[in-house]
Parts: structure tokens; C-alpha cells; sequence
């Protein structure tokens, strides 16, 4: 089978039991691999009355067609269970070389089955899979732990692991990789499922080679794309995926203040990846297969924040651990990043939380006796680092608010759901809907609860076009009009985007559409066109809709915070915007084939193949 | 001091103690009565951990300064208490003749405290409070109920009394009036509390008349109004409320199967006044002091809905019980309606939670075992009359139907909640606020939940012109635009409608708000204006806010079902037309001086006097 290794790797870890299952071409060309791949599997193999963190929930690691080949953007892969803070379909999309080595160990995927009673770790190489001992390992943060197993395997190999966070079952604990060279799976909290499961890490090594129908078409095309693509996103790559900073908060794009205040545009710049360059800058990482490269290593060797050595703070990060909780200083920021990271934990949900507990604080609904003194005050950058350190650690206030703002906001009750940011219990990331409509429609309906990456849509509304699905043209960001055909369309795309696994920032660099379909007919020998592909990504939205359905989802929860359907930000590039949500999805549920109540109807299914 | 008796009677019935408590002329001036003396009352003697049905949170009944004069349509009263339906404030508005008798018998209200450990009732009359034995009328209907107890005290009696719903503590169980000759205090369950009171009736006889300042001024100007007011409520006084309904349903206000489907034409014809007048109509009643006389009587001799002898469905009955439920049969509804008045229920409430049984069953979530058979298809006549009697007698199903349909799609889970149609727990009446846009506003930020008496606006978007307000002409109802003020404005004065305690329907009459302070000056020697008169209004608005979030209450909640959001009727004169609150209520925050989160901000509640 071309492009793919027809392996699936299972783990039993309650029963230490290894198998090996072979992947058959037809669900390959009905779910192409990564996040698709591993909706049918979890799908399929699970039923709504068990927990996430329940043994018997099933996690899922998944490489697409893409992964291990010159694609450019193609080193990545996808994490799938389902989310510990949401209760629904949860995913992860990452970069970095673990997928490569996974692919090239000679499996597609592994899926872990059960749970270990002991705290254990995956080793996979030259053909074997060891369960190994990792209780020596318990405890350690995920930097130090990706040298001390690479030590212990092999120095080439890969690491994906959890942090303190993971193993306490923070909610939102993320799955890292690379060390340093952060590459995060945040979202969803997949990283307490890991912690659940006494899986501290898989660590990978492979050398194969992934079999391509047409080796010299692909690479013709590869280098055709390549010059362009470094071209058109050498400021990407320059300045980091912080350099639009200032540019998005005067667009109304950045939140700030728990999304409350209009402009701050002296905090963004000096968060921003032109501040950075100019001060803590210490390197460059890739990807491997990547042309674009933004990702920047920083180094703080002085005054409080020392001791900041590794990946900078991404834009989602100086958004929600900076502008979110108003702190505006770059080393600050740069700490709580790698606090983050070091603990394993999502930065768009612990900037989230942490916000929330800020407006919290200011509006007397938790106080100082409940921070141990703490002051929580906007702003307060020492604060942001002590709590994120409390959330790691499951300490005070800190294990509280590592349940998600959503339960936080339960357990205060009253008046405090009022600001807490989330759709479906996932907090939001760092781009306002009043300043691109479609996002309000793309978080309402994302099926992991509000993500800006699920449809990927607002690039259309402002920098780029995509002529091959009919938009020739950038569309008016403030208008309801189009929008719900344009989030329904790239919510399809995206889905393919996160099974063949490809990078979205490609989008930058001109890939387009048909780029993907030239792609996978010179790795496949499956001579596929635009609408069969298309269709595929309608298939695999519409089953994580299904497996959300079973988890209750319905139009009620395809909804916003109040505060971003009511409340206008007074000022700046969307001063006075606020999205009409009702009457997209009105639109939306209609041209999605769904029922009123957001329940994909039957017709749907049979046009897009789904049995179920 | 004028307008007033001076005196509220307080009935301990834990401790059997009875005492009379003077209103001073600071507290009415401010307060006025009826709503507003209630909310006062209320809010200074409760606290919110104390349960709707606990013994400690008090029941007022309150008359007004108009209840006993010749102001036409004056003949109300005002019943208040925390909802056991919603939690939060509730209060209901009522006509007939029991108010005035009240304020004959020389009380302008009753507070009910404790509660009862025997069934007992009321009787007021000559100076004299008696707590009587009610053993022998527990269980007996509230038709009955007042044929008896006139039989126990004296037949020119007026008997409030609750029937075997507020018995069973039914969540949404009225409190009756004048017998067959129906008035209702419907909406929030108030008859419960006094079921949990174990207070069956409060019967009261009086001949006292009320001071007035200038008697001779009152009269001349209610001479001038009343041959206006006859002629232009002719319509009204001729087919009752039920009289425009085909009308309603042209123009896409009248709800249909549950709020989902858009035309139902025949059904609407088929219910309405007109048909009535052809069929089973007996007779009219009118409300004591009362030149329209919207009241209509029926009887049926024949046939299997042969029983029904009384008062006729209103608009409101025949909205819920009828096309919400697609029930067309105007017998079937009248024996429905019956029933409600008989066992003591809302009837806005039980066609709401009957509908939502109905989609229940249609979607599976309920079963015919769950029924005991009942087939709970959509026009099912004779299923809606069961399940009226099931949930008035808390059988089966009914017991849990009985607690509203917010708990009942709790209850049920999952999607159930998508098609409960209600706001912050109280069941929509029968305007759909996709027909006008002031309703959405309305509905959403009344105090008492989904209320369309609250604000009382959507005739200034269709009807009536209001120039006192500012309003020469309608405004258009499909727009947003100007609904924030006009919804505020309307809110003011209607806090005025219930507590100087005056039909709505006076606006058809010509009644316009430079009336009422003419009427309030004729009464008392305030010598107010216009600009006090609605400053009361706006205290009296802000108080029940302030009392709500002490419950839990913000902006979160200050919503509609996502059904009225989001779906389009689809035909219709509402057919494409969708409100967006969030825009709405953005204005709406900022004019009524309350925070982003919907609290009041301490400016205005300094602006309005509220002292808290």
C-alpha cells in the first residue's frame, strides 16, 4: 500500500499486551490518517458513558499520508481521545519529528488500550516495543525527561512524553515533544489521558521508508513549490508566528483583559516577535520537511526570569499568558511559556484559567485567603508565573482552576460563568470574532469546542485567497454574509489538512487545495479529484459531529461566551462589530444537511458514506 | 393618607399570629404598590438561600392606589414571592373582583409568613381575621372550591384559592380568582407556595370605600375616557382575546408545534374568538370597574368534551394548549383550559411543558411505557387533556412534566434541552419575538422570565403609538434599532401598570401614561410628574433586578432558547427574520446604566434612590 505502512500498533496497557493491526486500503481512502483515521477508530470503539480518564477510553496517536515524506510542512502528526476537559471529541495536531520516526519505525499509528498500574513507558525500535519502568521518571519535567530518555534509548530518537501536569490530571495537560525544541499537542488535554494511563512517554526510533507511487512526480512538485513558498512567508519565518502581534491587536484581534478591553497597543508590541528579535532571541528550530521554520529559541540569563532556555512563546501564548492577564513584559511571558511546557500544559487554556481567576479575584468571587496572600491583579506578571506553577503542581487555587474555566465557573457558581471563556469547555485561543465574523461560527461549531484552527477560515478574511474553493477574493471580515458556506468549506478542508497531516501556515506559502490532491495521487495510487477529496473532509467532520451527538452536543452548545455575542470592545479595529451567531448558523445547519437542533440528518450521512 | 388604606395585614401561620403592619406615605410614594410594594417587601426580607417553598419566604398579595376607585380597568391585584419555578423573582398580575374587596375590607395587602401544619384558609371580613379549618376542601377543585367557601363566609365573597396543582406543589400551579368567572394569577407558580402554606383560600368581604384627594376631578376625566375607551376596545370587548389570533398567525407571532413550524392558518381560524362566537360562546364577564369586558363564557352540552361551563380559553390558552401542540379543536382546548383553571395551573406553563412532551416523544427521548400507553402525537386532543389531568394530579409522567419544562429536559438530558422553550426557567407565551424584535429584548431581560406583560413593547410595534414616550409612530418590527430603549422605557412604565395596578389593555382604550399621573394626582396630593411617575417605574425595574442577582442572576441568563435564535419560521410574515439580542442587549446594558455582565452600577442605583 502506497504511502502508508498498514500498521497500526496497539498497546494494551493494563494487559501488557502488544498486537499489531493491519490498516486496510479502504478505510485509508475513507479516512486518509491522522485526526480522520483516529476519529473512526475512537468512534467505533467507544461508547459515551465512559469517562475520558477511564482506563477503557482509548488514546491515539496517528500519522497521515504525508508524514515521512518531502512534503513540505508534512512533519507532523495527531493525538485523539476523548478530552478530559470537555467531555467530547478531543484532538491534537503537532509538529516535530515524532511522527517522521514513527512512521519510519514501520507503524501508521498506535492506538493505547487500558492502563498501566505502574508507571510505565513505550520504547519502539528496530522492530520491537518494549513496555518499560518509567517510575524513576515520575515527576520530572518534560525538557529534563526528553534528555534523560533519549540517554536511555537512543540520542536519535523521538520523544513524546507528559509533564507533572499530565500525571496530576490537569485537564488541559498537554503531550510534548522534542525537548526544548517545544512541539506542543496542548488542546483537549490529551496529556492527562497519557497521566491516566501511567504512560509517561513513547519514545520512537525508526529508519524505513515510506513507499510513494510516483517518487519523482512528488519531488518535481516539491521543488517547484518550495522557492515560492519561502518567498511568501519569510516574515513567518523571520519573526516568528509573534511578528503580526501588532497588527492583529489593531485589527481587534488580540483579546486582552479576559477579553474585555479595546486596544492595548503598547503591551502587544512589546510582546511582540519584533520585541523579541531585538532581545531574547537566541535561535531558530524547524520542523523537519519545513521551509518556513517560525519557530524561535530564546535564552534569559539574567535578573528574575533566568534560566528561559529553549522555544519562545508562540502568538496563542503572548494572547493568553500575556494580553489575556494584561502582563506585557516578554521575559515574564517567556518563563510562563516554559513553565508551561516544562509542566506539559496547554498555554491557551492556563492563560485562559488564569484570566478567569483574575476577573475573579477583581470582582471578590474568590480573594487573597483562597491565593495563600497571592495578589492576582491584572497585570501582575510574578502572580501569572506562580500560578502557573500552582496549576502544574495541583497546588491551592491552582487545582481548581486545572479543572478548565468551565468547571472553575461551576464550582464558584452565580455570576461567574458571566467570564468565563470557552465553548464546550475548551477555553478560547487568541483571536477575537469580532474582529473576523467567521470565527464566531468556527468556535461555535468546531467539533473540539472553540478553535480557530478547525476551520481555519478567518485567513479569508483578511490575508489570503483560495480560488480552487471559489474564492478568488479576500471576503469582508465584518459581515455575516457567506460566512457559513466558507466556514463549512474550510472546516472540510481542515479536516484533511489534519489527516494527511500537513502544516496550515502552508496556506501561507501558496499551497493550495489542489496542491493537496497532486500530492496524494503521486503518493497513492488512488487517482483522486478536487470533490472526492472535498468529500472525504465533509465524511470525517460530519463522524466527529456523530461521536459529539452521542456525547449530547446539540445546537445548544454550538454557541459563544456571552460576553463575545453582547458586548462590543468599544475600540480599535473592531470597535463596534458583533457577530449576528443565530443567523450563520441558521445558514449553516442548512447547507451542513443538519437538523435545526444541529443533528447531521440521515441524507447527509448516505451522501457522504457514513454507516453508522 | 389618599389612595390608600394605610394598612397591610401580616398572617403568621406557624405561629397563628396576626398583625397589621402601617404602610407609611414615604414607602407607597416610592413603591407605589401592587408589583412594586411587593418587590420592596420582598427583596428587604429574604435572603436567597431560602427556598421558594421553605416556610420562611413570604407570600404578598398587594392592591394599588387605583384598586377601589372608578379608574376603568382597575380592578387587579398583584401577587409576589420568590418562583418555585424559576428561583428567582416572581410575581403575577390578576383582575377581578378579589383585589378590591381586599381594599374594601380595609387591608392594601397581605403578607403570608410561616406555614401552616394543618390545611387551613382565610376568611377577612368585618374587621375580623379568621384562620379557619380547610381539612374538608383539600383536594377539591377551584371552581368548586369557591362555590363552597362563598356557602361557609357570604356569597358576596371574593374567594382566591389554589386547586389540587398547588396542593401537589405543581411548579407552576396558579392562584384562581371569582370562580368559573376564571381570573388567574398564572405565571410562576405561585399557587405552590401557597400549597406549601398549606393556605387552600384567602376569602374576603369588605364595604370600605378608599380616600381620594379630589373624587370630583377623578370622575370627570374617567367620564371623558370611558366612550373612547368603549369604542376602541370594541373588538376586544366583542371577540375577547382570542379575537385577533388569525391575525397573529398571518403576521408570525402565534407559536406553533412547539415554536418550530411557521404557517397553521386554518388551525389559528379554527381557535380563534370568531369561531367561538359562532360556536360555544354563553355569555361575557367582565373584570369589576371594566369598560371593555374581554372575559367570555362557554358551554359545551354535548358530546365528549360535554362538561365545560365557565370561562373561555384566551389568547394565551389557545397559543399553548392549542397551536403549540397543534391541537385545532376549540371544545378540546376550552375542556383543557377548564381543567387548568380547575386543578389550579398556568396554562402558558402546562401547553409549554405538554409541547415539549410531545417533541420529547417524537425524538424517542420519552417512550409510550414512560406514557402508560398515551400516544403524545402532535394534535392529539384527547393525549393533551390526559396529560393536563396527569400533571394537575401529579400521576405518572405529569409529576415530572409538573416541575417545568427546564427540569424536565434536565431531567431527561442531553438534547432534551435544545426544544425547552423557556427563559431563565418560566415557559414563553405565545408572541414569538421573530415576529417583533422587542419581544427577544424583552423576553430576555423580564424579570420574572419569558414575559411578554413585563415590557409590554411589541404594540408600539404594530398597534399603538405611545407620544408621551416619545412614540407619535409605530416602529418597524423586524429591526433591532431603537428596541433597546423602547424595551426599557416600556419595562418603567409597565413596573407602573402593576403597581398603581391597571389592565394592559387600557393602551386600546387610548389610556396613555400622562393619564395615569393625572389619575395618581387626582388621588393622592403627591403632585407628581411624568419624570417621577416613570423614575418610580425605573426604581421599581432596577429593585427586582437587584433581587435576581442576589439569585444567581447576569447577563448569562439574559437570554432566549437557542430555537428562537437561530431557526427561521421559514413562511409567514416572520418567515426569514431573526432578532440579534447580543446587539440588543449591548445597548440595553449601556442605557440602563448596568455593568457588561447585567448588574446595576451603584450610579444608578443612587439615580433611581435605591438604597441596597
Amino acid at each position: 500500500m502506497f504511502g502508508y505502512n498498514g500498521k497500526i500498533l496497539e498497546v494494551d496497557l493494563s494487559n501488557r499486551i502488544i498486537d499489531i493491526l493491519s490498516l486496510d486500503e479502504e478505510l485509508t481512502r475513507n479516512y486518509i490518517g491522522g485526526s480522520g483515521l483516529s476519529a473512526k477508530i475512537i468512534y467505533d470503539e467507544t461508547s459515551p458513558e465512559i469517562d475520558p480518564l477511564d482506563c477503557r477510553s482509548p488514546l491515539v496517536f496517528m500519522t497521515g499520508p504525508f508524514t515521512n515524506t518531502i512534503i513540505p510542512t508534512s512533519g507532523r502528526h495527531a493525538i485523539a481521545a476523548r478530552s478530559p476537559l470537555t467531555g467530547i471529541w478531543g484532538e491534537a495536531d503537532v509538529g516535530g519529528s515524532w511522527g517522521i520516526s514513527l512512521k519510519r519505525a514501520g507503524y501508521d499509528g498506535i492506538k493505547i488500550k487500558g492502563a498501566s498500574k505502574t508507571q510505565v513507558y513505550l520504547w519502539i525500535h528496530s522492530g520491537k516495543v518494549e513496555i518499560r519502568n518509567a517510575e524513576h521518571l515520575w515527576g520530572i519535567d518534560t525538557y529534563r525527561v526528553e534528555e534523560l530518555l533519549k540517554k536511555e534509548t537512543d540520542e536519535k530518537a523521538s520523544v513524546a512524553c507528559i509533564g507533572p501536569a499530565g500525571e496530576y490530571l490537569v485537564k488541559f495537560a498537554s503531550i510534548m515533544h522534542d525537548g526544548k525544541n517545544a512541539r506542543v499537542a496542548g488542546r483537549c488535554g490529551l496529556g492527562a489521558v497519557m497521566g491516566a494511563k501511567k504512560l509517561k512517554a513513547i519514545v520512537v526510533e525508526g529508519k524505513g521508508k515510506t513507499r510513494i507511487k510516483d517518487e519523482k512526480g512528488l519531488r518535481r512538485l516539491v521543488k517547484k513549490i518550495i522557492p515560492q513558498m519561502r518567498e511568501e512567508t519569510a516574515y513567518l519565518g523571520n519573526y516568528g508566528t509573534t511578528g503580526s502581534a501588532v497588527e492583529l491587536e489593531e485589527i481587534g484581534d488580540l483579546p486582552i483583559k479576559n477579553w474585555r478591553q479595546g486596544r492595548w497597543k503598547d503591551g502587544a508590541k512589546k510582546l511582540s516577535g519584533q520585541t523579541l528579535l531585538e532581545t531574547i532571541f537566541s535561535g531558530n528550530y524547524h520542523c523537519p520537511a519545513c521551509p518556513i521554520g517560525c519557530g524561535k529559541e530564546v535564552k534569559i540569563r539574567e535578573g528574575k526570569y533566568s534560566g528561559v532556555d529553549g522555544a519562545a512563546a508562540e502568538y496563542e501564548t503572548i494572547a493568553t499568558l500575556g494580553s489575556l492577564c494584561l502582563v506585557d513584559d516578554l521575559k515574564a511571558v517567556s518563563l510562563a511559556n516554559q513553565l508551561c511546557n516544562q509542566y506539559g500544559m496547554d498555554t491557551i487554556s492556563t492563560g485562559g484559567v488564569i484570566a478567569f481567576a483574575m476577573e475573579a479575584y477583581e470582582k471578590g468571587l474568590i480573594n487573597s485567603s483562597d491565593l495563600d496572600g497571592l495578589e492576582l491583579t491584572w497585570g501582575n506578571a510574578d502572580a501569572v508565573i506562580e500560578m502557573v506553577r500552582r496549576i502544574g503542581e495541583r497546588r491551592g487555587l491552582g487545582r481548581f482552576l486545572g479543572e478548565g474555566v468551565r468547571r472553575a465557573a461551576e464550582e464558584i457558581g452565580g455570576r461567574a460563568s458571566e467570564f468565563a471563556i470557552h465553548v464546550k469547555g475548551l477555553e478560547l485561543p487568541g483571536h477575537d470574532p469580532r474582529a473576523f465574523y467567521s470565527l464566531a461560527l468556527g468556535y461555535a461549531t468546531s467539533n473540539r469546542g472553540a478553535c480557530h484552527l478547525q476551520a481555519y477560515s478567518h485567513p479569508l478574511e483578511g490575508w489570503i485567497t483560495m480560488p480552487d474553493l471559489g474564492y478568488s477574493e479576500c471576503l469582508p471580515p465584518h459581515t455575516e454574509k457567506g460566512k457559513a458556506e466558507l466556514v463549512i468549506k474550510l472546516q472540510n478542508l481542515m479536516c484533511m489538512f489534519d489527516s494527511l497531516k500537513i502544516c496550515k501556515y502552508s496556506l501561507y506559502g501558496g499551497i493550495e487545495p489542489h496542491h493537496l490532491v497532486e500530492f496524494l495521487n503521486f503518493i497513492t495510487d488512488w487517482d483522486i479529484d478536487l470533490k472526492e477529496f472535498m468529500r472525504v473532509g465533509e465524511r470525517i467532520f460530519n463522524l466527529k459531529r456523530l461521536y459529539n451527538v452521542r456525547c449530547g452536543i446539540s445546537r445548544k452548545d454550538d454557541t459563544l461566551p456571552p460576553r463575545l455575542l453582547t458586548h462590543t470592545r468599544g475600540e480599535g479595529g473592531a470597535a463596534n462589530t458583533l457577530p449576528h451567531l443565530g443567523r450563520m448558523l441558521n445558514e449553516y445547519y442548512k447547507l451542513r444537511g443538519w437538523s435545526e437542533d444541529g443533528i447531521p440528518l440521515s441524507s447527509k450521512l448516505k451522501e457522504v458514506d457514513l454507516d453508522v
